[in-house]
């Protein structure tokens, strides 16, 4: 059972403001075992790896590790890389094996999303069949919340905080001329509209958007414009929050109004943005309102001054639980959350298969979906424990201290 | 000396992230006072003294009404409104007369910016051509920090605060992929670059963005696009913060660029924004660098969530200040701060004329800029304190608590 070697640790996709936090628990536990030799953290993901770019992080002293906790956006680098299917092109996986022989790699630990959990699932996959020994397992991280298989995602919590407390704070700041004003923000959330319900949080605060636009439903665009005309009819005003990914009945994305040619990435997603400043003109065509876009863009998930306790912790303990599952034998699984119901918020860490989380979408589900433009209580109950608790934050100069690691290459 | 009588208080233009702060100085201070016999907050400012909507602040409980101290975007409502020019048309001022006689209103506290200051000073000098005593203050405020006659506004520190953080952050997530990107970021501030320049204190943090255009200089779009250009080849990245105000030799703002009919408001300042999004297609065509804009629209002023404490308590006492200087004979001034040197960072509290800082406008002076894209140690001098100190937030279900006024019309 006992297997000893070096391990390495890599950060995949979209930042969030916890992704580090994870890394933290990775490199605590990973530095404190007995059967792992060296950490060795890789350069923008799994092209640290094909590039050799390897950083040891027995060098970085305790402090800076620890200011990980706090620090947002992948502290190694990150990467949008995909792995070809080895059956057609083996290249990537002969190299990721030469460079694990090399530095005696026994433990891989991926930090991500679906996509990072499909490469995570197929380096597993080509090590077993060329009979190398070493033990593979994902740390789940997404803003978007759309992993299969855990209750919900690190870097959600954050996310959604920071939505729920900028939508309270946009409503305050809708709402204080008498003129009336037409706001539509926009989250991110390509398929799934976790981040966009989120919004509905700040109704806690007595500030509910009037419409929430999830990608989850076909979005009608007429049928939008006439309830923001009714609603800033009754209101003087009307604040509607709109994922990124909304899209009308054929499947055509409401930013693809706007731009008919968005750039595409390595998975073949394509770079969303714009459906909010779209609207925005349409409504003002059609009602004459004042109006205003607001796109949260990179800010909902880099604002870890804005984090919430429970996901850093949460964060935290996916990642050491990876290091203690695979130092104990486990492989080819991804850390998960369970909530216990029943006995208030409670979460037990388990692992899933990489095959259930690679390439599955989460989305929300029907119980949660309120009509067309809103979220029940399901919804409520389900995010808000996620959004609790204020980290305990090191500041300096006025701004929360962030990790700047040496990057000692190996 | 002494004068008895209500007073009333508005809040005008633009909220910030600390106007209630001042509100709750007004409100704690009149309430406690013997000389003020009711205390009156005036729904969306000088609006609600020309429609009588006065609510009783007295009926609000205590609190509520502490929470004003966390609470962004004017809890009163407020207003664009210019009055005219009394000469030409009185009938705005006979009816402020009428209200005042009506309700025996004594006091006038009036908070806001440059052209709130106006305001103030006409009302005061028609109440002294018709014989009504009264005595009239102004409570500055503008997270544009350019009011003459004080050393800074309160709601510069806390928008600063949250620029220079959502700065640090952007920063590290524009830097996570080895693939290079452009990130422009756009700040408020029409005339004035403080807000654009507190982007430079995220280098405190060791993000500092690469370029920094502010409206104090005029904007060459082929220069900037070849700096863009020189520092993405150097670094893979380029980070650059523009102000929503940056315009050419000849005056036309780059705003105007992008949009030719920018909407226009009651004082005749244009609607701005898309500056940033109209540079970053340029950059797109011209560099071929993958970009992003991101403006950072109404977050910067009602983020009360990452209010500076400096700016919160220094709010409060230009509120508190103006009530006991009125109750003891000061009229027709604002409170003003100046900046004692030498002995680090202290503030004493004094007054201005209403006529030295109505409708002036304090820009960065020349000491503070270095080149065309860069600020002085001078202005980390000058800034840096103004951010510092977390305010000690009440928190309810992961979020900041606000105030929600009962607003009993009187």
């Amino acid at each position: 059972m006992e297997l000893k070697g070096a391990c390495i640790f890599g950060q995949s996709g979209g930042p969030s403001s916890v992704i580090n936090a994870s890394a933290y628990g990775v490199f605590r536990a990973a530095l404190e075992s007995e059967c792992i030799t060296k950490v060795l953290g890789a350069a923008h993901g799994i092209k640290g790896v094909l590039n050799e770019q390897l950083f040891d992080i027995g060098q970085e002293d305790a402090e800076t590790l620890s200011l990980l906790l706090q620090t947002p956006s992948s502290a190694l680098g990150s990467c949008r890389y995909k792995l070809a299917d080895p059956s057609k092109d083996d290249t990537d996986y002969k190299k990721i094996l030469e460079v694990f022989k090399k530095h005696d790699v026994r433990y891989f630990f991926y930090n991500g999303g679906n996509d990072s959990m499909d490469t995570c699932n197929k380096i597993s996959r080509y090590m077993q069949q060329v009979g190398y020994e070493c033990r593979i397992m994902g740390v789940p991280k997404t803003i978007d919340n759309d992993l299969a298989g855990t209750d919900h995602c690190p870097g959600f919590g954050s996310a959604a905080k920071y939505i729920a407390t900028a939508c309270a704070e946009v409503w305050r700041d809708a709402h204080v001329y008498d003129t009336g004003t037409v706001t539509i923000i926009e989250c991110m959330g390509r398929n799934a509209g976790w981040l966009t319900a989120a919004s509905a949080l700040a109704g806690l605060n007595g500030c509910a958007p009037d419409l929430i636009c999830l990608p989850e439903r076909s979005f009608v665009v007429d049928d939008f414009i006439a309830r923001v005309g009714e609603c800033y009819k009754m209101n003087g005003s009307c604040v509607a929050v709109v994922s990124e990914g909304i899209h009308d009945a054929e499947g055509t994305l409401i930013s693809e109004y706007a731009s008919q040619n968005l750039a595409v990435d390595a998975f073949g997603h394509k770079q969303l943005g714009g459906a909010a400043a779209w609207l925005t003109r349409e409504v003002k065509d059609k009602i004459g309102a004042k109006t205003r876009a607001i796109e949260f863009s990179l800010l909902q998930r880099c604002a870890a001054h804005s984090a919430s306790a429970t996901d850093v912790e949460e964060a935290y303990q996916c990642g050491r639980l990876a290091v203690l599952a695979a130092v104990s034998g486990v492989s080819d699984k991804m850390v998960a959350m369970r909530r216990i119901d029943d006995i208030g918020y409670k979460i037990v860490y388990d692992y899933v298969d990489l095959s259930v989380t690679a390439n599955a979408e989460h989305k929300i589900p029907e119980s949660m979906l309120d009509g067309d433009y809103g979220v029940t209580p399901e919804f409520f109950d389900y995010a808000m424990p996620l959004i609790l608790g204020e980290p305990d934050m090191k500041v300096e100069d006025g701004l929360p201290k962030m990790a700047w690691l040496k990057k000692v290459l190996v």
